[in-house]
């Protein structure tokens, strides 16, 4: 017998045994099933791979060691948006805005430490998240750094993928990203998650630091195919930054303050706003959320109640809540993460200029906020808005929007009730 | 016969009949064409090649994926320069300072779409380029984003690429990148593009913002290997910033302001400035281009003509002019992008410290502005400069340049004319 | 004889011929040593590499090209600290903060030419390293850009690397990065760099920038495999920025200005501070720098002493020093660049989650300052520290810091002795 032919026979032999572990299979296989190789041979070679680069471009642009146990991606979120004002009584500034303009590395390193880095560099620059998530103590994770907290399933949503160009009213009681540790724990249709936080890394402060700590989980007792129904709960509480160092001889106090713009950002405006509320204790911040997807069809509702509770004076209660409906025409189904409690972006099935024209999505949501309670007018809102979303490729999206306020009542804005339409093209790479 | 001899022979065959597909050849394309492995193998090899990452590092450091739809670079431009003033009469600073320090994030996705996104750390920091340029609809392209308005091939040349180390005095009137849309089209010696553009997405702005329509084109009635002529013609209208929401009683204002600094940016001085022209309602600026190269030499030169409409009052003309030439001492020709209309950079035949000393370039360059019309004294200014390029290899360049004031007339500065001396090392990746 | 099995004793026969050069081995030798491919096409193919892609994740995700003379690495600094002040007299914030928050972009181009370019995005926001360093001309290299000036063993470890959160009372004499030009030498035991730099690019300035020389030397008389003792000595000559122009009628005057933080970066506070020193011809920075190392136990100090020479009034000196003891129980040592002068990073023997728990160091520090002379009480202060750094991997440290202000003489602070915790997360890729 040939000498070759039986190294090869041995090698196909070999493979039949270790078939299962050769998964992916490549040139360097192919040449072990060949004979081209020993087995000895392939997997000195294999080992080598470590040192050697794939790259995935199903989401950006993704480096991954030979091993897998190392990744970096590089990535960049634009957002140009075009905005109209329809005005009413005050004078709102038509015009363009980078809305948000993000660099991003983000990976993995030993296998079990997740990290993100994230830029702003439109609008208020400057670090947006800077986390390591260890998931090397399952069935728990553990992250450090600065990050979104736990709370709402629209803002925990990725910017990217929120299904309006901006979240409904109730989202500007929230705080989105501070530096904090979070355990976390989940399985594919629920979640739960707590954490300590302090004040975002942008704030300047001139007395101690405030400091929260904030919960929720997110549970989906239907998973199917296509369909599921989210509930999800999760509460703050949260200490404000001690202020007095400013003013040694004067009182101590903590401020809080909440408002919100009409769901859109570049008029200066806010509609409703309570001010700085002085001689703030603590605060706490509770939200109910629900959800539901059949096929093409999702609706998404968040209720959000916040209580100030005042060094003298009465708790104060604001609230504040949306519930949006929106249907992919496309037929494309919004991916909900089970484990995350949230929703993740529209995959269109056809991408533009090569097999279709990509993705539509159509959507409405009404919304609500009141800000007025006791001796704080800071006004209520309701607004009607509905969207149009293009999703040319996984990393193009056009959306157009359009908001009525439909009540605006007490505050410096009482009676002032705008049209916005809203324009934006998305880049997320 | 030998069966892998026969597969062989078997497989040059089907490589005859496929070879001009296999133009690349590699290592899996030496297997195929020896017959170690077969054609099924190789084709199903080469698909699985989607993954493999190529890096290009002819400029800067460019990464591939295996079927060439995506790409990613991530580039640098550093300039670090330091200049001395011989003062006429205003005293002028001195010193080193970062001109230019940006990182950006470029490459192609899905084929036919290109992006860039680029961040400036130095001077006025924030985003340069955000935009995204859809080629598939030829002979059209698309942009989308903030990028540079297509005026002027100097303003449009690279800012690493252009001869001196600052523009001549009539870029100055030039808004170089605004938010927009911009529709163009191209041959090897002509362009041809018309956009729609906003104000920088750096300007802060009270009232409705600013607007305006560019369109250029260029032409190259000669391009030979080593000669050719370049003619442009470019134009915009453009309708400032509305500014009456600061001043809610007052009356309803724009303003533009034209201002130049003498071809140097160390110095906070501009010696020619029209200060702020109140009560304008719109602008045009009309731009002529010419320049030609024969071999090592080139001939580049640009007009400039500003017309301000005023609510009240007589219409404002401005205008600027320069003419340049330029040698390469090597003989390296420095390249001409018939298909945009500028000049790209030079590349040096020798690399210094491996075949030689790189590159090197002469050039000489008068240039003036006027910006006093009516009742606006801006003053006049031209200048003479002089310069040396550096380039020590395609991604490093020195350059030293001698600008004299010849004359400020008018304005502020009357009279006052000093002598420049610049150093400037570049790094661009 | 068979033909290809001919072709495989005849490559064989080569590649003991060329067996030195063929270091690396992989699947293009391999086939090459069985015959599957020709010398020929085995050097082809391997002049093809050039464009082929390796990564090493052992500091970071390093990307080469094939031929080894282009590499990018994309690397980050996240340091997230927390601190709590037990107070004295002054109210200190508690808190938390990004102390660092980087971006970076290294590598080399053409082999002999390294760049570096790393921005800040916490605290001071801007340029942190903008450089290119020639290789070419052995022994000496040649630094051009904004980067450390090569001053105090402790100045120039990397930030990352330092055995205490915070560095050292005396350091805060140092001016680290400035544009400049620095040539260099050094062998495996001494290092000597010489250089001239301007002003830092981010400081802003209004007369003509100051300017100055820097040079040091680093000796090591003793470097063994487990023990070594290193001697540094180093000068600053510096001419401060000129301010006269923001007074064109008042004398000229230039200013200089020390202060110190207590070691700790989240208060607002600098318990010593000199003010601004007026008329200020030029000063002089010396330094000296003694470590000592045995196995897992290290020793570092330095001394600083500043000599400002005024226009009018006597020569001011100011001082500082530190000595720090620094124990790894893990056994690590901590390793010393007898090329540069000064301590790389400790690289722990077991990682977290995979075989160990990481490296555990244990450290305390002495250190003082004097910012009182003549008629400027700056006040002095001394400090005692003491650290803990777990370093879970090669990419992630977690420290723990006490310092005790030991005494504050003289200046605003008087008296003012506050007790200090700091905790850190530091993420370095």
């Amino acid at each position: 017998m040939h000498r070759s032919s039986f190294a090869a026979l041995a090698s196909i032999a070999l493979l039949c045994v270790s078939a299962p572990t050769l998964a992916k299979d490549d040139l360097l296989e192919t040449l072990a099933q060949k004979g081209v190789i020993t087995m000895e041979e392939y997997e000195k070679l294999k080992a080598q791979r470590k040192s050697e680069v794939t790259a995935t471009t199903d989401e950006g642009f993704k480096i991954t060691s030979g091993d897998g146990a190392a990744s970096v991606q590089v990535g960049t979120l634009q957002q140009l948006d075009f905005a109209h004002y329809n005005e009413d009584t005050a004078e709102l500034a038509d015009g363009t805005e980078l809305r948000r303009s993000r660099l991003s590395l983000q990976g993995t390193f030993f296998t079990d430490w997740q990290y993100r880095v994230e830029y702003e560099f439109a609008g208020t620059t400057g670090v947006t998240d800077a986390y390591v998530t260890y998931s090397g103590l399952k069935p728990l994770t553990v992250t450090v750094g600065q990050f979104k907290q736990p709370f709402g399933m629209e803002a925990l949503a990725a910017d990217k993928n929120v299904t309006f160009m901006e979240r409904g009213l109730p989202f500007y009681f929230i705080t989105t990203r501070a530096p904090g540790v979070m355990v976390g724990t989940s399985r594919s249709n629920w979640s739960a998650n707590v954490g300590l936080f302090g004040e975002p890394v942008a704030n300047a402060q001139a007395g101690d630091e405030g400091y929260g700590a904030v919960g929720r989980v997110s549970f989906a007792p239907l998973m199917d195919a296509d369909r599921f129904i989210h509930m999800g709960l999760a509460t703050t509480w949260r200490k404000p930054t001690d202020e007095n160092s400013t003013n040694l001889l004067g009182p101590k106090f903590t401020t809080v303050r909440f408002r919100a713009r009409p769901e859109s950002n570049i008029l200066a405006q806010r509609l409703v706003d309570t001010g700085e509320i002085v001689g703030v204790d603590q605060y706490r911040l509770e939200g109910l959320e629900f959800a539901a997807q059949h096929g093409a069809a999702t609706l998404q509702s968040e209720y959000h109640l916040v209580q100030v509770k005042r060094d003298a004076g009465s708790t104060l209660n604001f609230s504040g809540w949306y519930a949006q409906v929106a249907y992919t025409l496309t037929g494309e189904a919004r991916p909900y993460r089970g484990d995350k409690g949230f929703f993740d972006a529209i995959k269109p099935a056809r991408r533009f200029g090569k097999d279709g024209w990509g993705a539509f999505e159509v959507a409405a949501r009404l919304s609500g906020i009141d800000l007025s309670d006791d001796d704080v007018t800071g006004g209520r809102e309701r607004n009607a808005a509905l969207g149009v979303n293009w999703y040319l490729n996984p990393l193009l999206r056009v959306s157009a929007n359009f908001v009525k306020v439909l009540e605006v009542k007490g505050g410096a804005f009482d009676g002032d009730e705008p049209t916005i339409y809203e324009l934006r093209m998305q880049l997320a790479l």
